[in-house]
């Protein structure tokens, strides 16, 4: 009844967080009214992020380039190494305009349960970029969940032998939050009121 | 700091409805997480819909074929013609696999804000095709708001010379409700029950 390539359209917009069937045909309405202002272009942007976009294979951030223009950049602290656990965090912090130095996206937290382990993580690639730089910092920007602050604590021991110190976000995560939905105030506070992981 | 096709990407589906800043970047790093299976796939998904999809210049439902394949299909009654606001209208009923007759897609209600008249509701066009078809029912499948059962009342008007019998959704329709959100079994009911306009 519906035509085969709207039906698909919805299928495949249902499938992202926080559409359902019936957003996704709004949404797939929406499109079709709007073939030239809003369809097409969003078909050109997904195909050019399909074929641009590439992870950094030194801190997992998603740029056009490989370093990223975050790692490439010789003003930000490469002693200074913020851990996150996904870009969406990267994304967060940078709005906050108050960190300088570099980051590593985990790409999760550790999990027995879903099998995932420090090498999906990238913990040795961690740890060989902060044992590389003397005097360098780590900050463990993760979320104050379970799941967050065990991961947290695993890093900080993986972490021990480089040298570095290593803090965490401090004044104003509110526990049980995840660090992606804190207002950009609130997360810049935590950042300035980082301290050591004791 | 975030690349430009990202950025891009994000302020797009932004204006999706239902999508806000902070869903559709949660959206796009779903998809960027799933290049080949999610990703690709929406992409040429888009692009066949720009380029296949067109409106019925008879009903104006959105299909592949001009006109559409409902209004091709012999098996379904041309002398029952279902008026609703919107193609979200239109696949809802087909939903319910109640309804065997044809359908003429407003594509609105009448709004002297919003300057929609009779022209744009294509009303001069549904008033042919009903006078064009000897005893022939319209049944006015409009939401129960104050602007739909404003368009039904004139379009009941619009309708009288024509001899066909008008009726209008009645038992389950929920005041104030909008048809788009109903469930199917009331939609189903709503359509058996419908009533006589008078």
């Amino acid at each position: 009844m519906i035509a085969e390539p709207i039906e698909e359209l919805v299928r495949l917009l249902a499938r992202l967080p926080g559409l359902g069937p019936r957003s996704a045909r709004r949404a797939v309405l929406a499109l079709l009214k709007r073939p030239d202002t809003l369809l097409a272009p969003l078909a050109a942007a997904l195909e050019r992020c399909a074929r641009e976009v590439r992870r950094c294979s030194l801190c997992g951030n998603l740029d056009l380039c490989d370093p990223c223009s975050i790692c490439r950049d010789p003003n930000r602290d490469a002693g200074q190494i913020l851990v996150v656990e996904g870009v969406e965090d990267l994304w967060a912090m940078e709005r906050t305009g108050s960190f300088k130095g570099r980051y590593h996206v985990l790409g999760g937290t550790l999990s027995a349960i879903d099998a995932v382990g420090p090498e999906e993580l990238g913990v040795d690639r961690l740890v060989r970029r902060v044992a590389a730089h003397p005097n360098s910092e780590v900050i463990l920007a993760l979320s104050a969940t379970v799941a967050g602050q065990t991961t947290a604590h695993y890093l900080a021991r993986r972490l021990k032998g480089t040298g570095a110190k290593v803090t965490r976000l401090g004044y104003g995560l509110p526990v049980g939050g995840e660090l992606n939905y804190l207002d950009e105030g609130t997360l810049k506070a935590a950042f300035e009121a980082r301290q050591p992981l004791s």
